[in-house]
């Protein structure tokens, strides 16, 4: 492998399954928007879409999804009036690129057209990271030959798409569209949630012998540019597009208009050029390599020895950087980002467990963000507990911008026309627990006072008070316990005392009230209110204390092997041996209902809770569940989530090479399409799980009171392992070699 | 009222609902494919479709619907680069209007754009009935005044629209698209039925000063007619369409052009004009005329003395001559025809019982058409017969192309999630037998014997083996019921004996056992392949008229009056008088449940029985029934179906009044948009309901076997009835006056 900051395509391939699970993996964004990879000429049978941060429309079951925006990338080529696209003509030659390093995506074409006309196509384009509102795309080209050398007429169109749709669902409706002497512009407006956005369109070519001409219209406004080229001769066009919403702005056309102008005044002025030539694209270049130069001298891992992970390691942490916005804290990073329709941009406990710790450690602004995001919802995960009867705050297993539960109620087979009851919006508590553990995790890092005095203590106390109403008092035993949950593993519903679940809520009320006990410390006016506020009489925090130290954890004294809930162990011991080479998940094999008389788990549940808290827990402990959890879970076809986070477990029991193919598993599940679903969006926890498993895990990074330990285990092909983080606001340059 | 062949518009509303039903009342179309009266320039939340006779694509739960096509009605016009649309600048004058005679929509507009330009802009469409692949747009513009009398810059552009869904369904994709020096073309395919469509367009000015511009574009290809006009000046452009698609032809791009061509060419030699001018729209009306003369010379209904009953009447042939193909048997007339997306294209009982008639007097090859989509179902029919394991054919109580089933089994509510069972395609049998007597009704009035040998007697004698098998004996009482069906009356399920099921099996094993004999007589060698593929043994026909003869009916013996089903006697009486002024059907308000307790019907089920089979009750009969069942049925919000139904019943008992009323709801049912939801298309039942109850209820119509017999009980104001049919192929013409 050469560049250690590429994703390098070297041939096109016509398998739609292919091209459109690369699509996701070729996603540009900056954590306003995301474009899929798509190419600017079309395909049959794409799936394109423009996703923006917190960009909902309505859908029937499931309340709400991202709607894919008019899309903003296309450009229409046509060489003598035919028309290029990759499945016409010839394609000679064919290279794609993603460099990690600046987020910049380039295609190179040579291509002969079916009339004989030989041209060298070449694309790049970015999703501005120096400036949210802006995508730019330049685009040239070549003519190579031509039949007895005669010029060729070129005309290039680039336009904005409206007819996009979350596959075949539209939602957006033009409300106005137009043009000035510079730009051309289209309104639109969600169907349903009444969102507007206002996207602008610059489209200038590097020579004046191009025409260029507006063409209005409500669902394909474009500009034309329109020439000939002799042979060898070239034209290179730069097309420059600003999106702004009514989320960002009370006018967003008046925004993006102004907004565009200035980046076309502002070029101008830099390149003491003249506004109708090409340098935008080369000026905006130079802030997009700065800004994500900026991020990488944060965030970068450096492998050495291993080059296939460490592109890998480099590909998850920049799909990790453009999926979270720099500055919204009223919407958080979904189960699929914005790089495609899977999971509609519902946001998961995926971002508190699996992508949070990245950005405590290394971009805590955003981690404050993500965390607002939960602090807004408090009312309404105060509501859901409310209504189920229960105090303090139950935060939904699916969430999007009002934090009522998204999770759909049921779904009907599209083709039997069965109903499937889906009972995660009911009955999955633990992500409550989830948020706390990350707001703790959050405040241990960074020491953010600030935040955890006006939202994270209130967060903390909240959460610890809806569990404290959900434990159910058994005064034979004077023990609580928690029923009817499920799980992380989600193969097993309606299960009592899962370990996990309540070993979270225990500890979720323990850092409630030591947070409380830091709050009455140090603000003790605002602590008064809170008290207040929350009704936390004396009793209420004693009950709180006896749940806390009475929760029913059910555990071998001796051993320390804890059951995943009460009579796991009594489930039937399932034969993998047999399903060897399978292709399907075990449930997919058993059947939804069979499959909860086995010990077969999706995904990590114990030894997610002991990696959650893995100062919690000693060496003995982890080592006798690891033995006992880790075969019989389903690493290919369970949940994406967990295999790279065993990585961690793993390490620090010595299992490397264990370890080292379950963080392979998660590094390379998109790039190589290891479970088959890439095509709907890229696994965003499982990019989370990559950080932590080289942090944690190879590394063996704990923050601890007095500052920091590492306990590496590296891979033994792993020359050098190279990163640093934020503690306390200092940065931290960790350097570790075999 | 003016003119008896209009339907006018004579002020433009903003109001949405208003627009949307609007939309459905200007719908054009030829059987072919008809297409909705929106605006060529497109106005916000407008509801655009045009639907193509039995082009479906796939949809969960509910299988298929017809799929929303490109529109190609479009066409921008841009006044000095400011575009016109009805909610931009000022309205000064508006009419539109459907003339009836020949199925052309015309509107003029005097605006005044926010520069303050006046221009007067007239378009006049038509689908050709003379051609069914062709759809014509006249499109002018006359510039008024315009400040200091300046030229002013004109730009119209014709689009093809790939933007469009079903809602919000998109089911196209485009899949080539081009121009020649004439035409452009786009090609798309349905996305999940693979169908392919190819739309070619031409558009021409009447002069050459403008400059004639091919935009390509997979979503708005288009083509650009660009120039100036000083005021007083016009220019007039024509928007020529032809559409084909793989269900005709196997090369749908070579047929479109070739046929557009021979279009162009045979106007060109016709009119001895420039191919670049405009005449075609002329030339093309003049067949226009000549194909709706012929159909009104057949079809019309002359009533005199009533100019509102006059124009609603023939606006109720037109709807039913707009839905029916001409030629194409593999599909039927959906219960909105193809004016909207309600029940998504789907065939009902609705054409066999409602419409059905009409074609079989009027035009019997379209009804034979419709008779042989039926014939064409039995392979599927059986199959779910089978599968209910019962013998014979079952019609699905909804179906598409192939005949399964298409009745969603069940619906989530879209904000509850909760899951709402839709019984009728499971328990909703007599669709069986209303095919079964209009194929009966087919013969008798046209005496069409090749179609009753090769296709008619299987029909009959396939559906009668259903009832026979599905009737249960009841070995004490020695006669046999029918259980646990859905009537017409569908406010009731679950029901035992529902009368009209049970009578209307009898009289299909009736007539099947009749048209056996028939055939036998006639063609014996026929009848003997048809017996040993029914399986037709003496013992089963024994069973056959043992059913036939102990099918138990529920009715007094003394009085005649039916019982609806098992217990409806028993029923609560419902009070209607405390829900007078209600806008909400009685279900509605009581709920799917509660409604079941009560003798408060949706529809005519007994008296729809007495209506199709009149020939088999007398006078009393008919009387005591219709003073029992006519009060309880809910007219206004209940069924659209049977309101103008129980006209035929209510003229013949001498109820001329309430006749007119209930002729009257649903002549102008969607006309005034009675029931609020014409917006998603037209009740095409009920149009055929209209055409029975003026011809079988006012003129007393009745074929005999002897001829025909009238029994005029004409509306007090109507001075005269006049129309014909047609009666074993022989024209019948009927004059009534008072």
């Amino acid at each position: 492998m050469g560049n250690l900051w590429q994703v390098n395509e070297d041939s096109f391939s016509t398998n739609l399954k292919q091209i459109q699970s690369q699509e996701t993996v070729f996603t540009i964004g900056n954590g306003y928007f995301c474009t899929r990879g798509t190419f600017e000429e079309g395909y049959p049978h794409e799936t394109p879409a423009t996703l923006l941060f917190g960009v909902f429309d309505s859908v029937p079951v499931s309340k709400e999804e991202l709607a894919n925006a008019p899309d903003w990338i296309g450009i229409q080529l046509f060489v003598n009036n035919e028309r290029f696209r990759l499945d016409k003509g010839k394609l000679l030659a064919y290279t794609r690129s993603l460099n990690l390093q600046n987020g910049v995506l380039t295609r190179t074409v040579h291509w002969e057209s079916p009339a004989g006309i030989r041209v060298r196509i070449n694309s790049e384009r970015f999703a501005s990271l120096a400036d949210e509102h802006l995508g730019l795309i330049r685009y040239s080209v070549t003519v190579d030959e031509s039949p007895k050398d005669l010029p060729v007429a070129i005309s290039l169109r680039a336009n904005f798409n409206a007819a996009r749709g979350n596959y075949d669902v539209m939602h957006w409706e033009t409300t106005d569209q137009g043009h000035s002497s510079d730009l051309l512009w289209l309104q639109s407006e969600t169907r349903k949630t009444n969102v507007t956005l206002v996207q602008t369109m610059s489209f200038n070519a590097d020579t004046t012998a191009f025409q260029k001409e507006f063409v209005d219209g409500d669902i394909e406004p474009s500009i034309r540019l329109v020439g000939s080229l002799n042979p060898q001769e070239s034209v290179t066009t730069e097309k420059t597009v600003v999106m702004c919403t009514s989320r960002d702005s009370d006018d967003p056309l008046k925004s993006a208009l102004a907004h565009h102008q200035k980046i076309l005044n502002t070029a101008a002025e830099e390149t003491a050029g003249n506004a109708h030539n090409v340098f935008i694209f080369d000026y905006q270049l130079q802030k997009q390599d700065e800004a994500w130069a900026h991020f990488w001298q944060q965030a970068d891992i450096l492998i050495e020895g291993d080059d296939k992970a460490q592109v890998g390691v480099r590909y998850n942490l920049y799909q990790l950087r453009i999926n979270a916005s720099d500055d919204d804290s009223r919407y958080s990073i979904a189960a699929k980002g914005m790089t495609g329709f899977g999971y509609r941009g519902h946001v998961f406990h995926d971002t508190e467990v699996f992508m949070l710790p990245f950005f405590t450690y290394e971009l805590p602004h955003i981690a404050r963000n993500l965390l607002l995001y939960r602090y807004h919802l408090l009312p309404a995960a105060r509501k859901k507990a409310a209504s189920n009867g229960y105090a303090g705050a139950q935060y939904p297993w699916e969430s999007t911008l009002n934090g009522e539960e998204t999770t759909p109620p049921s779904i009907v087979h599209p083709e039997t026309g069965e109903v499937i009851p889906v009972l995660n919006g009911f009955i999955e508590l633990h992500i409550t627990s989830s948020i706390a553990h990350a707001t703790w995790e959050y405040w241990r890092v960074t020491a953010d006072e600030k935040f955890m005095r006006d939202y994270g203590v209130e967060m903390l106390l909240s959460t610890a008070l809806f569990w404290d109403s959900r434990a159910e008092k058994n005064e034979q035993q004077n023990d609580y316990t928690i029923s009817n949950v499920i799980g992380p593993d989600e193969w097993h519903e309606h299960v009592n005392n899962n370990a996990h679940t309540n070993f979270m809520a225990k500890y979720n009320i323990k850092i409630a009230l030591e947070a409380l006990k830091w709050l009455q410390k140090t603000a003790p006016s605002k602590a008064n209110a809170l008290i207040e506020q929350l009704d936390l009489t004396d009793e209420r925090i004693a009950h709180m204390q006896d749940v806390q130290e009475h929760l029913r954890i059910p555990q071998d004294p001796v051993t320390g092997l804890l059951e995943q809930f009460d009579g796991f162990f009594k489930l039937a011991k399932f034969d993998q041996e047999k399903y060897k080479g399978r292709k399907d998940s075990y449930q997919g094999i058993l059947g939804v209902h069979e499959i909860q008389k086995y010990q077969l788990i999706k995904q990590a549940d114990v030894l997610m809770l002991l990696t959650m808290l893995r100062q919690e827990f000693d060496y003995d402990t982890k080592k006798v569940n690891w033995d006992y959890y880790f075969p019989i879970t389903d690493h290919d076809y369970g949940s994406s989530l967990t295999p790279a986070l065993h990585a961690i477990l793993g390490s620090e029991l010595g299992h490397t090479e264990e370890a080292y193919q379950m963080f392979m598993k998660g590094t390379l599940v998109d790039l190589e399409n290891l479970r088959g679903n890439t095509p709907e969006g890229i696994h965003a926890a499982c990019a989370g799980a990559v950080w932590q498993a080289t942090v944690f895990g190879f590394a063996g990074l704990r923050v601890t009171e007095e500052g920091y330990t590492t306990d590496p285990h590296l891979p033994h092909n792993w020359q050098r392992l190279s990163f640093q983080f934020k503690h306390k606001g200092e940065p931290v340059h960790i350097d570790l070699k075999p």
